[in-house]
């Protein structure tokens, strides 16, 4: 079990990389990880912190940035930690990519050089968000703006899956972003994937409204990445903001012992792992750009994880049987 | 200074507006309230109360319920709050009206009664969402599901106008709800609408993400009812749930006398005082069907402020001048 770490996506690049894979390959003693970037920079720092000889390093001199168009930088900067890192994915050097760098980066890189699997006409990017009593993978999270409904069906069909294999669920409850519950509730597009999930095999649930999900309506949340984009950003805001203000008032009031920390994981999207992009060839993983070393490890493992269960596997056998069950 | 208030509308009705308009009355000398419902019902909850005799009541001997179709509802029901109501605002019976009953049915009724003002192909429902630094209005928070970037447009004019004149802005900053800061992000339509707005008058702040709202990036954020309708109910129940969570914990923790309520009273919805049906050729604020007093008597202060500001003359007077400027 080896896996590429881009060591060059975060902000804090390469500290929460290396400290991340050093714990990874520390809590499991099948796993080696890759660190794909500049060596001049990547090695010290791991041997600042000594990692086990399952932590290795492939040098790639480049690193594509925010401030970069996707597209052009995969091709201005063939030496870039992504280019490098997925391309030894796609040559089996490693069983999956995972990086914290450009999400619009990644998405493209794992297009161009993974390829989509057979059967996708649209590759899409999952989120775990947190609700009351466990995740729901919410997709697409902002890669297709503008979406289908055959696109939304199999937005379904690939995080069923993954939600089988990644969370143990046996019939992973599929739900439909929408504002209201009746089926001619929406836009003609969702009102017509509405059709098409209920007529379909998976575990559709319905229509799902905004005021459904914190209370885990579903375990799969099918959206277009415009409402998938603003609800996760708004999301994440929110989240932060109320854990701020509530610390500043609770110490006001001479609470400052209070573990806000500890009352308010249920929201924490560390825990998670980051987010697959599924429908390409490959098992490739972006992280968020901020993530520290906690966040890194867990989407080392929750990477390891896809492998180790054959995610891929499955989902081309799913793509397969809704292609024979169409024909 | 006369607002018609639907006694028959929220889930604990009429006790909620009998309770709300004895507490607005109070508060406001210059103010008299009209209490449409069933005198069977409604009268005896004023006598109970001891209403002041600025409260009074207009028989109307029919309910419209959230199970009742909207339009059809309003034609099989002549004699329903919602339609006397509405009646006597339009006929100059009152300034004002304020209605906690079915939203299909007091934006069906507003128009049909009202009627829309000239200008405007969309009127629209606005809501008020609190962020860290006041209330951003939020339009349209559901009535329009598909918009096209000149419906879009007008709601920023609108939504400027009542935010000019209930927050005493001099030049409310508006926002575009979109996926990215660049004015080519996002669908085509919301392209459009960003040209349009950065050609206007408007004081046009760009795209708004989700992540800059409760940072209270702007004072009016235009989006379509689909988008608008998903984040306020997906707002309004990861506040109430992140509110029970922590007090749950906190209490294990013994923290029991900490006053959550205060400390999250800047997520308040009630203290905003209902959703303004804005496009309309009159006053017409829709409430939460759980309205409590304190909620009923906000809204009703909402009503008379808009009256007292001559709102719906200034509505009328920047459609005209936007119409001038188009010719």
């Amino acid at each position: 079990m080896r896996i590429a770490l881009d060591a060059m996506g975060t902000d804090q690049a390469p500290a929460s990389e290396v400290a991340g894979a050093k714990a990874a390959v520390d809590a499991d003693p099948d796993l080696e990880v890759v660190l794909v970037g500049d060596e001049a920079v990547v090695g010290p720092e791991m041997e600042r912190l000594g990692v086990s000889d399952r932590v290795r390093l492939v040098h790639a001199p480049d690193r594509i940035t925010s401030n970069d168009a996707p597209a052009s930088a995969l091709r201005r900067k063939p030496g870039s930690s992504i280019a490098v890192g997925l391309t030894l994915h796609k040559e089996g050097g490693a069983d999956a990519f995972v990086s914290a760098g450009s999400t619009g980066a990644v998405m493209a890189g794992s297009l161009f050089i993974l390829r989509p699997l057979a059967g996708v006409d649209r590759p899409t990017v999952g989120t775990l968000l947190p609700t009351a009593k466990g995740p729901t993978l919410m997709l697409d999270a902002g890669a297709n703006i503008e979406c289908k409904a055959q696109h939304l069906v199999q937005f379904a069909q690939l995080g069923g899956i993954y939600m089988q294999d990644l969370q143990d669920l046996e019939n992973p409850r599929i739900g439909l972003l929408n504002v209201g519950s009746e089926p001619t509730k929406g836009p003609e597009e969702i009102q017509e994937a509405y059709r098409l999930l209920e007529a379909s095999h998976l575990n559709f649930v319905g229509n799902v409204e905004g005021r459904d999900i914190i209370h885990h309506a579903c375990d799969v949340l099918v959206c277009d990445g415009f409402a998938g984009n603003i609800l996760l950003k708004f999301y994440e805001s929110v989240a932060g903001f109320l854990i701020d203000h509530l610390r500043s008032r609770l110490n006001q009031g001479g609470l400052g012992s209070v573990d806000l920390e500890e009352a308010v994981r249920v929201l924490d999207y560390q825990e998670y792992g980051g987010a697959p992009l599924l429908g390409v060839n490959g098992v490739s993983i972006i992280c968020h750009g901020q993530s520290p070393p906690r966040a890194i490890q867990n989407a080392l493992g929750v990477a390891a994880q896809a492998v180790r269960n054959g995610t891929l596997e499955h989902l081309t056998r799913e793509l397969d049987s809704g292609a024979e069950s169409e024909a």
